[in-house]
């Protein structure tokens, strides 16, 4: 459709830069828990409670996106507690977990609200998070997410779910808007 | 014993498509549990208590396996009841733990349940699934079962204990017969 | 001291072989804990406990080691109450905890039990059980143990602690003594 | 600033012979802990305690180093009671936990306690602990540390946090010092 003159004249754009184009403008970020922040195990106790591993480096990067002014949402179809508690101290207060439909609680947000989805990014792992990534404006990813994910993503981390992802996301962020340092 | 001629009119079969025409046709899988849905590590608690790490990946797709119909049985040698809450929470109901010799448990399925061994997998990664597994119509290993076990296997997952193993195989089945989307 | 002909005469013996000719003699295995039957880590609860992940697939070598009458001896300097009961549950009477000074230990078995060092292989991984390690027949290791270790190590073992170094050796002892399958 | 003449008279140092001179001098070591004495990761039970995975190794370097007469400090933005123990029994008696800002009780110590900066190390791996390792004799780091970190350290270690590291620049000191056998 672009005629090779005008696209002469263009600036040339590659992929990344495109998602970085994006992620300058985004305040708003949606995490998935299991296989984002979490390598996706759970240690399962003898009473059947759920453990899980989180990184003090992504707990640095949420503390400082949430004193940066970003708004960080969480919703987990897990239930932990300890998971509640942990990102209440990061200073995250929307914290959704034991939820079966995510699609459900997205567009509740965007009911009430008004969370507007072309300028979130939504950072997921497995099916259950396919749905709402493919309303985002931008949908990234760990390196060891489903392919399926993979594939509907803008970015795909270096790091995987666990080990750096949220970290890489959220510096990149508050890197691009000045906010870093 | 085949002669040349019929030979060349049959189809070209490599031994994974063997496993896969198998794999479409089973509904019931047994695992175990240590190795398998684990690591094959445990964390002894200072009361002796053993706690095991799962993976979430792995219950998406037991969770999905039993809403698709397919019958999954657990037979373990260990004993924990977080364990048991967990499965129960993924649907799974036919979960045999404490077992110390996996065989008679098998047998006696066969004979109160109508158990089929021809149609049924099994995954399981040491000496002490051995004897079932030369039992069943598709024994199949993760990648880091021990010699024994991998060289009676049909399949061995490129995913080890504990890293997707579970998931690769349910994931598989499901998609072959047309129950993952 | 050996002359040239009486030299040709004799198969030729390289260093594996000797270790594994010990192996096969060998009935007394005295184990390290932290760094042998774990990775060296240990969980810190809140109220200061230590927990330790072990692998099943080293206490399936030792319950088969003892019920195949070999005996064993676990010396660590370490004191959870959790590791004593998994060792009396794999069958292990010989467990003590808590050692500061591994030498001690093992001349007062020598006393008192008539343990034979030169019929006695110890694994270890760090400075502590150096001194042992220098009075037995056979002093093996995991593959991450520390430099002093392993120089002076009949065998390194390819598997890190905690990773099934100690099913590694067990396991070599009991095929080499036809007390596997 | 250099004539010529009187460089070719001097012995030729590189970056690593300067590190392990100042090495050779140093008796003060302050420590982070996340990332450094463990890898990163908490494990959050359901009531949100936090539990930390520590080295035996790195364990026995510091009960090494404290008994011949370092003086070392933890300083953590943590809190686990835990943790405190644990350093209790390995013999330090000068931890800091809960700290905001690590620049404060530095400062605090160099007043209260004589502190010679000059004279002192510093391990730590994240941006917490930047402004406290640019005011040190030797700024060092964990393999995995941040790269704000790595680029005003003397020393990055080859080992990360949680797996050595801790044990590598303590153990290095010691053997410089004569104090290790």
């Amino acid at each position: 459709m672009n005629g090779g003159i005008t696209n002469i004249e263009q600036p040339l754009i590659n992929s990344d830069q495109l998602y970085l184009q994006q992620l300058a403008q985004i305040k708003t970020f949606i995490f998935d828990v299991d296989g984002v922040y979490t390598n996706g195990q759970v240690l399962v106790t003898d009473s059947g409670e759920f453990y899980r591993m989180v990184d003090i480096k992504d707990g640095y990067a949420t503390t400082r996106a949430v004193k940066s002014g970003f708004r960080l949402i969480i919703i987990s179809g897990g239930r932990s507690e300890g998971i509640r508690m942990r990102f209440e101290r990061l200073g995250v207060t929307e914290v959704f977990l034991g939820i079966e439909n995510k699609l459900e609680v997205f567009e509740e947000l965007q009911r009430t609200t008004g969370l507007d989805p072309s300028k979130t990014a939504y950072m997921g792992d497995d099916m259950p998070d396919l749905q709402v990534m493919q309303k985002v404006g931008l949908p990234v990813c760990p390196s060891d997410a489903v392919p399926e994910i993979k594939s509907i993503c803008s970015y795909v981390s270096p790091y995987p779910g666990g080990g750096g992802c949220v970290r890489d996301i959220l510096e990149k962020a508050l890197k691009l808007q000045g906010l870093w340092l």
